[in-house]
């Protein structure tokens, strides 16, 4: 991740700023506001704003007229209750913006989530920057033979290599003929004095999928923790997963005890079918339950003895 | 509006509050913070939180890493610019929390804009005051004679006095028979200690429209924008106008830039169609251009002379 | 539920339409099309519209050309994966369309669901009809002592009959004054040739809320299960509940692979937190397990052994 | 467009069923269902299934029994009159699904219009066609220099084959390479027997974003109107506009009614500021006025004439 002066300039400046207010505040998520966290190697996570803590939810779950809250055990106690009943409207109460540095493809992930704020740098008004992902060897995995969407083995040293090779030079062709299309630099300086560039509009479709845009990003919490739920998850591709945990970080710093629920409730927390229950059940009185009795698929049975660390079970 | 002496201090309380924070602050409207602001006989409007200001619109529209500001008037500039093309994304990028006190048949009015979070108190769960709405005289219209949905002349002595009469007898009765069903009363007192209280989530069923409730409104900037373009217009009904007058107040004192061009291009002006359009044009020209040649309905005809002012020639 | 003549030729009208159509069509719930299927004492369910079925679900996660379907087995395999993995957006590809009359206390709750249209009856324009919702005498339950949002035992005898002549007598008398102020009757006649009538924007605040509107709601099939899932449980008031069991049915008749998934992962599931899943496993291993080192709350243990049928261990 | 036969044959398959339903049926767009329009080079849209007609906004809007319509003429009335007031509730009981193929880059401008449901081939899952969007020489634009966000003039000869020459090269040289990472062709070929194919959710990142992808995606009436004005609009970029023009006929076969009142009052109507109507009233009475007086910016001033085409008024 690299900035440029003006812009770690800017970041100084907002965050020297003190200002006085009556608003609720969080300590923990103060002292990174603004700061540009890096993710993948040109990515950052920047939280530049955020409304209440978890006092809040507490308040408008009350419906009451004062800080809602008397005692802190009190307070987690209700946070664990609303998130394990899944009401969902107080959590709905606090709202956080992020600046989001990211590739292309994991940004078109990303929007899927609809229920969020976004403004994109737009590459129809402006350039660009040269920047495009290029996985840490470690990350280049080849394809799952068992799982259409998944990964399988890292690749070894020569297919590694070969496959960085082409993402690189791929990139940097497609970047450079964007430059000449465009007749202009990515620092702005002109190409050939006596050409004309191509529309911003349509230069940027020569570009791969790897290259980096950004936007700021603003949600309430309740759909920030659906969108963590999700790609904080082992089945969510790396690269976004990275994003989102870099995220949980900024979750725990700002609304600490709805955190704890949130890692209880739902990421650790796990689903089990009518059918399923009935299977544990039985397991769990000594009776005797095979797949063919229990109506769950040879998949379904897997998924839930994994799920309950039952590995003797799998079949 | 009457307030306890418990919320009184709450509110005191949440006031007094000195925080320090690097996010961005305005000052006009923490001035009214927290403050319950009057609309009809026993509701009010309260700014319990916000985030972002004027400067928040820039920055997210540029995709900026400091405040995205240089100076105020090209700021305003900016913003006048995104509100005069529809853009609607930067204006999303601010957020608000309102406590409201209202009726309820205007609660019903107001929840169908959707797109706000909302934490309503919950009359399964707690006793309703027992507060109910009276219009002022002058607001006792009778039905409009030629707007179905509208109001017409206002009632004149008896008519009026009688309505009023009915109106709260109605109410305090229907409260007194809620309580007694409840077998508890609006302070928590029992009715009668051999008996068993109706199930709250039944009892309720007994009120009447116009009892007060109460919620936590959180919206962004645009849809806020969207809200109070339709209720503080003036074919809204007016019991919801006088709350969106209050919160347009509100709105001037957060983002004075934006409310500008909020009053200029949407509040203060029109819209005119293609046949409208021609209409206009041909007047300009000096050109003589009648109903019938106009391809407008009558009625057409006339909001559009009405909104250009040009009395002389609605028909 | 009275029908007026009008109404029932109205609906026998559409029930004989004959139209032909290259889109997938649902013969079972064809047949219930334009019904309208009573609920509580006046209100109704009919399905007046529908798009898709259960192949529209596996046509659009597959971005198919064609019905998306080889063998139906193969579609109930994909349909019942994707609601195991919480996939949603091939549920949001078929949409269903009701016409609903409810009591307004119950149509408060409803309408806190956002994502479904909906165009309710309008009281600032019409009359309301005269028809409110009484509970029938197994359903008038009192308060629960132990959940403050729940109903206990139903009341006996006199304590029944005191509530429904309270019930009966206010919702009269204040339809009745209703009248009086609008000038107008139910039906259309004048009371008073010499007076003046309210506005009805207005007079329709002397109602009380077991008073019946009515609304067209339309909402895709994943929010239509998410609103059965939270309104068709055992948690959820009486009075909405059995408008979302009669909605079960209509489920059923339109998506019969759906809903059998819906009901064996949704319905019938629960969820395990991580502190959950550990008891679980030890209980499965015979281990000793109790509350204090469960890290469970009272409260969540007890919730954890009902849902698993567990009841000796049930503290 | 190229179909293979299998698409061309599922085509037809659902083309020719003969459905009986007591649904409304629009005829004319029943003729064109499932047809592959085609879009720029080698894009398409499909009308895959719908909801409702004109009737189903007069139903909805009357909360009506029956069909909701009287006479056309009646109903041409009170949609026009819902169109002029913007009432958006009775628009949004249409509902409209599309199969579209389009370029990335218009995909990632599309998908910001958030209300829709949306299906996207997965480029995790499957390998992605081998088809990318090359302009057709009259759409190669300089980069405008009025206009940050637009284009200016057409390319002339040599620039613009050089143009098309290096979005050729690029876009099949990192497709080529694509398949050599994925050790598979688009055929499903294997490449190398003997290696391993890096992971079809990180390979992807390497395609430009000029290649093709596909969706389904349903949206109601009142947003797909949205969509349409705001893409099928001059300040659009061309390659969106072009599926916007097409969706347009699309909407006139579906809603004809709706699809009148739409470009009346929608595209080709205009909306006026305060200021702006207070220039035109001086204009219409043959007053003087000049931007200095107007209160506008020469940009707004100029906008305005425009919209009027008073050109020589224009400055």
């Amino acid at each position: 991740m690299k900035l440029s002066k003006e812009q770690i300039q800017e970041i100084k400046d907002q965050q020297t700023q003190k200002n006085t207010t009556k608003r609720v505040t969080v300590l923990e998520l103060e002292k990174v506001l603004y700061e540009a966290i890096p993710v993948l190697d040109h990515g950052f996570i920047r939280v530049v704003d955020y409304m209440g803590d978890d006092s809040s939810i507490v308040q408008s779950a009350r419906v009451s007229y004062g800080k809602g809250t008397k005692k802190v055990s009190t307070d987690a106690g209700l946070i664990k209750y609303l998130m394990r009943h899944w009401h969902s409207t107080p959590f709905e109460m606090c709202e956080i913006k992020y600046h989001v540095k990211l590739p292309i493809f994991i940004a078109r992930q990303w929007i899927r989530h609809r229920t969020a704020n976004v403004n994109e740098y737009s590459a129809r008004y402006s350039i660009l920057d040269k920047e495009f992902y290029l996985p840490q060897p470690n990350h280049l995995a080849a394809q799952s033979l068992s799982n259409r969407q998944g990964r399988g083995q890292v690749l070894e040293g020569d297919d590694a290599k070969k496959v960085l090779t082409l993402l690189k030079g791929d990139a940097e062709q497609t970047y450079r003929n964007y430059e000449t299309m465009l007749n202009e630099k990515y620092d702005g300086s002109i190409v050939d004095e006596n050409s004309v560039g191509l529309a911003r509009e349509l230069a940027r479709m020569n570009l791969t999928l790897n290259t980096y845009t950004q936007w700021y990003w603003k949600t309430d919490l309740l759909n920030l923790m659906n969108f963590l739920r999700l790609r904080a998850d082992h089945h969510a591709q790396y690269e976004i997963r990275a994003y989102a945990d870099t995220m949980l970080d900024t979750l725990k710093k700002w609304v600490p005890i709805t955190f704890e629920a949130f890692m209880d409730y739902r990421v650790g927390g796990t689903e089990v079918s009518a059918k399923g229950k009935i299977v544990l059940q039985k397991l769990i009185k000594g009776e005797n339950i095979s797949l063919e009795d229990s109506g769950l698929s040879k998949r379904e049975w897997n998924e839930l003895m994994t799920s309950f660390n039952l590995n003797d079970k799998i079949i």
